[in-house]
């Protein structure tokens, strides 16, 4: 990507590998790598075209007629269309790929497709893996004996499935109890389910944002593509310890902590199931698929897998990509043939969470230089430029979560979550306009910025002497305290005599470990595609913390790159609005799987320069 | 197929569709249906062809060379071979299809598989669906974090699987224990287990005939293809009806009886397992594979499908094909992740263990015209002619299980099993050598047809007059005895001046129904396929029943086409052959599923004709 002081202007430097497709009528204009079929390059930029199958190429509903460019007939298209209509360009959108530019018209829709908005403003075309399917069955005779499952399979002609046993079981009884009038529920390629009657207005699944920290749970209609309900809570394993490494550190120290983590977790979700399925009037049992977004260690405890080896070097995962599982085997409360997904990670740090954050907000689909951070005691970054995105993780320690800072609390009531100076002296701002009783991360990162900014805080990060105090910022020089054994302290608040939060030297000291791991971590993978930091055109805030940083602050400490503050965006809960996307959209869902290949993980423990440059980082920027 | 009398010599007529293979050097000729790959056509003839990946294409060890005839390039085999290779004929025979006729050579073996001899003298090749392979891993660093799985998949990259929750939870663990020195178990396209060290010298599978009556299990070593141990015990489900219909029947009179039927058919085949699993020293966590073969009723019941829809009219199963289950989900106490493969049936009452015998007879693959008999209640019947191949069931009611017989019992101790005439009287075939106690179905034939043969039946079933006994057979004639209210017996075996085991008019009557039903099923196959009874080369007797029955005597009553003696062969347990085949060759178990295609199913019990021959048949031949 060129730099903004100069610019290139030959565009194949970013477009490298990408084909363009033009679409009539709509005039929509997009660029996909080769190879992505027209369907799913429509439906990435929101753009409908006609489907009941899912794009298994059985329905033949999604016809488009290529104008310009060349797609070879397929075998489908020969079934799907007459000689003369291959001529004309007629093909089958789901099999055509793009290998070289192409003009495409799209028919107008015979059933219009909804679309939903998710993630960091993206558009889904409505295509669950979850499909239901209302059928009024002939009832067998002597000369019609086919067995009940293929009798319903022949009605559903344009899906493919194998069926559950649980199905199977009951299939003879449910048929013959209602006049062979029952709905399917088939997901992907499996018959989960089939009920009597029809049920069709009935589909939901839920999106979870597995945190090590916080659990949310967000029960979608997949009908409508909208959310029915969203429910947060701790994660139940909290008393194991507050981040990964103190969750796989009690696994290794006591042989029966993984197994009660692991029923926490599963408590966790299954109470969050509840609590949203009651809001929504549902039951569990209407509920057909989960989509799971976690790091490896929150997924791997889910599962009952030892997370041992993802603790310790070398730092390896059970599995990348794991395989479909039942709502039942995992021991998650929903209907027992309801289907588990669960996002691959790019690696032991940098989980399935991470994915679902790329997927939402479509780093792999645009042509700017973004990073997303998502900032926590394990930081993990993600860098695109169009061409390549890379990944790492950056052990942040907890200071961000104010676990090791003298007055750090959680984002709680009372808690300081903003510091200003103002002519006068300080200003804070505390959650729930309470009595200040300590400080958070935000809060944190601000005081240390004010203070640095105010020169009370040299770049090294150590106070300056009170006799310098004075004479730089006399209004505040009063709150800069040296306590016993020598612990120099700035008072954020007093309760009467008594300072009841501060900053400590000790504060500032972690605050800069964090954010010099952070940035050591995402200017090495700038160094990587050879750009510097005045590249970036946008950063993007992952996660609850992000919402409530400061930009100007963040900027301020070194933690993002110097970017005009407009530029630092607050994401959101991307991982969670990734299981979202994955619910309402199988061509999402696929893209998720796809980005394991295009993006490349960064170890960044075993780089001779990591230790160079983290010290480097570890000023704070004049 | 030819009449005897008018010979045809147009090889066509029989060879109908097929393609012809010479292999050398070995000089193996065989005719196989067009589009087989040669690699199964010289399989099914028990020539070794080399291969470890089990015909995915992926371990490229099948290499053949073709002599003469065509067969295209395939995308493998561009991977496989040099250019040059490629136009010297080389091809992998995995994926070479016969469609025309070829001649073919076969290196000789780097590995020799080992073929095994079972069925009716049939030979297959080694080649099971369960494999084990033995790995030593590379150890991972911070330069090779590939996930446990992924390093395990990369160790055996001519196998293709997906990870059971199962192994995922242990993986770690066991790799780590282990030195990353495991056994991998891999059942088709499943990993299903991995275990510590070098196991791969020990593989088992069990195969089960699932009979209403009697279940058979055999434990084979699937290194070796030997079976290590058999077993048979009486279905536990016996309290609940001696045949399929009583079973069903009474899931409809009693709603807790289905439930208890799954319960009792899982005991009997636990309590199999359990006993051969000691017999041969091994832990049932070694067995990787379980192939059941039952008929459609036997199967479902095991599987907790409601079964009434198989027993009314129009006879209904919920599935033909069924998925492959695990051992947990059916409820079978083997290693909870092993395979369970349950035969296809080709009907509602020609069942998996028809499909099983049809596979074990080879009926798919020989020119001459055969019929297949498995005499029971339910009377399962199929026709071969080398192109096509038909199936039905008659229903032959509880005569030959001597149910509903006079002085019936089952094939046990003091049962009468052969019955002759001789110039002095009677004489007989008593099992055990014991004291006559009552006459099973194979007495009852022989009793049949020996009296009819003597005259002392007519040849519509009725007892002759004392006085045309008397004239006719004045040694036997005295055994003729008219009882209260007319009912006329022929008494076999006195215990004093007591008649203690007789023949009835009554029981002459339900024999005749018997074969009747069935010698109409045979016959109306026959005419569907244009040919008559002196057409038929071999009957086939399938089961225990067909194994005690004297040809001389089926034969005499019309049970059978009125063949030389010679062509009526006992082929035994068929049903348990043909598990035991799909066990050690994915081959023969592709060719099961075949079958299916293969064969048509005839429905006698619509048909308008039946009644008018089932009367025609009822007569005794003259």
């Amino acid at each position: 990507m060129p730099n903004e002081e100069t610019p290139k202007t030959d565009t194949t430097v970013s477009g490298l590998g990408r084909v363009q497709l033009q679409f009539t009528p709509s005039g929509t204009d997009v660029r996909v790598p080769p190879g992505v079929t027209v369907f799913d390059a429509a439906s990435w930029n929101g753009l409908a075209i006609d489907s009941t199958c899912g794009g298994h190429g059985t329905c033949k509903k999604c016809k488009i007629q290529v104008i310009e460019g060349e797609v070879p007939v397929s075998r489908l298209d020969i079934r799907a269309f007459s000689p003369e209509q291959l001529e004309d360009g007629w093909r089958l959108a789901c099999v055509a790929r793009a290998n070289g530019n192409l003009k495409v018209d799209v028919p107008p829709l015979s059933t219009r497709p909804k679309a939903a908005t998710v993630g960091v403003g993206r558009q889904v075309i409505l295509r669950p893996a979850v499909q239901k399917r209302y059928v009024e069955l002939v009832e067998p005779t002597l000369h019609d004996q086919r067995p009940d499952i293929d009798r319903l399979r022949d009605a559903m002609e344009d899906l493919e499935f194998e069926a559950d046993l649980s199905v199977l079981k009951t299939l003879p009884t449910v048929l013959r109890k209602n006049d062979f009038k029952v709905t399917a529920v088939v997901v992907n390629e499996a018959l989960i389910a089939v009920e009597p009657g029809d049920t069709s207005a009935q589909n939901y699944a839920i999106g979870i944002d597995l945190g090590t920290t916080t659990v949310v749970a967000t029960l979608l209609d997949l009908v409508t593509g909208t959310p029915m309900a969203v429910k947060s809570m701790l994660n139940k394993q909290q008393p194991f310890g507050a981040d990964v490494i103190s969750r796989i550190s009690a696994t290794m120290m006591d042989p029966q902590a993984a197994g009660l983590m692991q029923t926490a977790g599963l408590a966790t979700l299954n109470e969050l199931i509840a609590e949203v399925c009651t809001e929504a009037e549902i039951s569990a049992d209407q509920v057909y698929e989960i989509a799971i977004a976690g790091n490896a260690t929150m997924v791997e405890i889910l599962l009952g897998v030892d997370p041992e080896p993802v603790g310790v070097a070398p730092f390896i995962t059970a599995a990348q990509k794991w395989p479909v599982f039942t709502a039942a085997e995992v021991g998650i409360e929903l209907l027992p043939s309801a289907r588990v997904f669960l996002f691959p990670a790019f690696g032991a740090y940098v989980g399935g969470d991470i994915v679902a954050g790329v997927l939402a907000t479509g780093m792999d689909r645009d042509k700017r230089v973004r990073l997303l951070i998502d900032v926590g005691t394990n930081c993990e970054i993600v860098l695109s430029n169009g061409d390549q995105i890379l990944t790492t993780a950056a052990p942040a320690g907890p200071a961000f979560e104010a676990a090791s800072i003298a007055c750090g609390m959680r984002a709680a009531d009372g808690a300081i979550e903003v510091v200003q100076v103002t002519d006068e002296g300080i200003q804070l701002g505390v959650i729930g306009d309470a009595t200040p009783v300590g400080i958070c991360g935000s809060g944190l990162v601000d005081a240390v910025y004010v203070l640095h900014k105010a020169k009370l805080i040299d770049d090294s990060g150590r106070f300056v002497t009170d006799e310098d105090a004075l004479k730089i910022a006399p209004h505040l020089a009063s709150r800069l305290l040296t306590r016993e054994a020598g612990d120099r302290i700035f008072v954020l608040h007093w309760d009467g005599e008594e300072p009841t939060v501060y900053l400590s030297q000790r504060d500032v000291r972690e605050l800069q470990f964090a954010k010099a791991s952070i940035a050591t971590g995402w200017r090495l993978l700038l160094e990587e595609v050879g750009l510097v930091d005045d590249d970036v055109q946008q950063v993007l805030l992952a996660g609850s913390f992000g919402s409530y940083l400061s930009p100007t602050s963040a900027i301020g400490i070194g933690l993002v790159p110097k970017l005009p503050v407009m530029r630092i965006v607050s994401a959101g809960n991307v991982a969670g609005e990734g299981a979202k996307m994955v619910l309402l959209s199988s061509t999402e869902r696929s893209g998720a799987t796809t980005l394991l290949d295009e993006v490349d993980y960064v170890e960044l423990s075993d780089r001779p320069d990591f230790n160079d440059k983290f010290f480097l980082e570890l000023a704070l920027p004049s």
